[in-house]
């Protein structure tokens, strides 16, 4: 099957072109033929060896829209020929290829009302932002909740799951478009300008000096340790990121607040209910069917040119999502 | 009023006796004739000048069981001459004082079947070891937890909590004399002698590999950063300390585990639903009662000697509880 190969760490450019042998099905796994994929800050990640260590080479690309092929003995109730979205074991031979492999516990129904492309675009953004919000920091209606990097891919997922959660739903971006999108389109409550003046003394004055109950980091490092300043007192602070919060350890402890880190692909590869993420997928999948997640695809790049999707992604000024096209 | 001073920080010489006037309750607040305190980590390290900032001179003492004399308009249910226990305000004035000030719903009616020497060494160990377990870490029967230092103040209610909740409990301890304690008087199901070997490594032993599915840690530093080795992938390490996991945080990330951040002290001083502490304290003088958790009192001290229970926790080798006596 033709698929793009990471033989090496570096550049964009070490993803070459690839004939490799059609993967086999596991005992929980499923074949898919993959309609589409997507890159997400993972793939810059593994490429240029960060990270947990893998055996290379690598088949890139940590999502996937597509048909069932073939089903492992115990891959849960599916058939060929149905359509299925879903993410491969982070730790595993990625989708960046014709076929790819799914755990079937952890997949589930692609979205009838959006297209493969579209679809590609969802899983693991929406299964990291589902579980921050939903399985790690237990969101209640009337909290006010800060997600960082709004138009972001999770972030765009978290800002509209949070509103639909019934929270004030509090953003930052920096460009004027990303400001733009998080407003007008993802409409959140507020939108902090991080590049015009210091988000914790926006976030106070937001929350009459109260803080957060709830921050999502999706930027790390400095906005890591800067957000511990606005969480409020028995707050949760949800890193998708390894920080550290060095010497703001002191104020965590006196605000008792709980540091979550959220990393979906946790799941799968230590086998913690994987069926989890198959049902969270399909209330995604239900989600965007009644018309109340949108998903925003900004490009839509042809396998063979994967390397250019790296390349926007490392901008850093991607609004929403990239998606691949594979068949 | 009999009190000891603190007008300076330093060493135990440093507490001496002074006559203050005696306080009045706020509206929340009760007046309360102190039979008896005692002495925590939290107490040296005020005194020391660590931690967050206090106004000088402070009378230290962060647990109370005595009799109810005044009532606040809004303490709740109290009259005067009720047998009360609970915690002082952990940025106000304590304890070692003939009298002192309890946020009444932070309160509780003192257990009938123990003495006020007693019945005051439980409340800030018994408040931190519960919202621990049950409030941040939610532990459910068949976990496997591991609690260090077991035989400590907070560790010997914590090993109790956790067995009565169903939990399968490791508890850490070195000294002989500790071991003892741990086994045969707190009943743990395993202790790990953390001088013999590395307890990462009995963990995942006594674990089947899987690792722990909650850590209660009590120590700190090395040992918070060398626990994270062993919480299972989606795990839970709870901490009472301002430790930084360092560069542990990547294994933080791969493994999804939650970090709290306890400190009982948040509740009150924040005004953070303190009327749960006061139910946590009924339902903890319900298990005493019942004879379902035991607190060890191993030395009792008169307030004119408290610098002498400050010196005797300094060793780090105080099994259970040192109470002090007032009235």
């Amino acid at each position: 099957m033709r698929a793009i190969l990471l033989r090496e760490h570096g550049g964009p450019e070490v993803l070459q072109p690839a004939d490799l042998p059609v993967p086999s099905p596991g005992r929980h796994q499923l074949l898919v033929a993959v309609h589409a994929t997507s890159v997400n800050p993972v793939d810059i990640k593994v490429r240029r060896g960060g990270g947990a260590s893998r055996p290379m080479p690598i088949v890139l690309g940590y999502d996937v829209s597509g048909v069932v092929k073939a089903c492992g003995p115990d891959a849960g109730d599916w058939q060929p020929g149905q359509l299925v979205f879903g993410c491969p074991n982070l730790f595993g031979p990625g989708a960046n290829a014709e076929y790819a492999l799914l755990d079937g516990r952890a997949a589930a129904r692609k979205p009838a009302s959006i297209d493969h492309t579209t679809a590609a675009t969802l899983p693991l953004v929406a299964l990291t932002a589902w579980e921050a919000l939903h399985e790690r920091a237990r969101l209640r209606a009337g909290q006010t909740v800060l997600v960082h990097a709004g138009a972001g891919g999770v972030g765009h997922v978290a800002v509209q799951l949070a509103r639909l959660a019934g929270c004030r739903v509090l953003t930052t971006a920096g460009r004027p478009e990303s400001i733009a999108f998080c407003r007008n389109v993802l409409g959140a409550d507020e939108v902090i300008d991080y590049r015009s003046g210091d988000f914790v003394a926006r976030a106070h004055d937001l929350t009459g000096g109260r803080g957060l109950d709830v921050v999502l980091d999706t930027v790390g490092d400095d906005t890591f340790q800067r957000s511990i300043d606005c969480v409020a007192p028995g707050g949760q602070l949800v890193t998708i990121l390894p920080s550290t919060p060095g010497d703001r350890a002191p104020l965590l402890l006196y605000r008792s607040i709980t540091v979550h880190y959220e990393f979906m692909g946790a799941r799968v590869a230590n086998d913690l209910e994987p069926g989890r993420q198959g049902a969270i997928l399909s209330s995604i999948a239900n989600l965007v069917d009644r018309g109340l997640l949108r998903p925003h695809v900004s490009a839509v790049f042809p396998l063979a040119q994967v390397a250019d999707a790296h390349r926007q992604i490392e901008t850093g000024h991607t609004v929403g999502k990239l998606a691949v096209t594979v068949a």
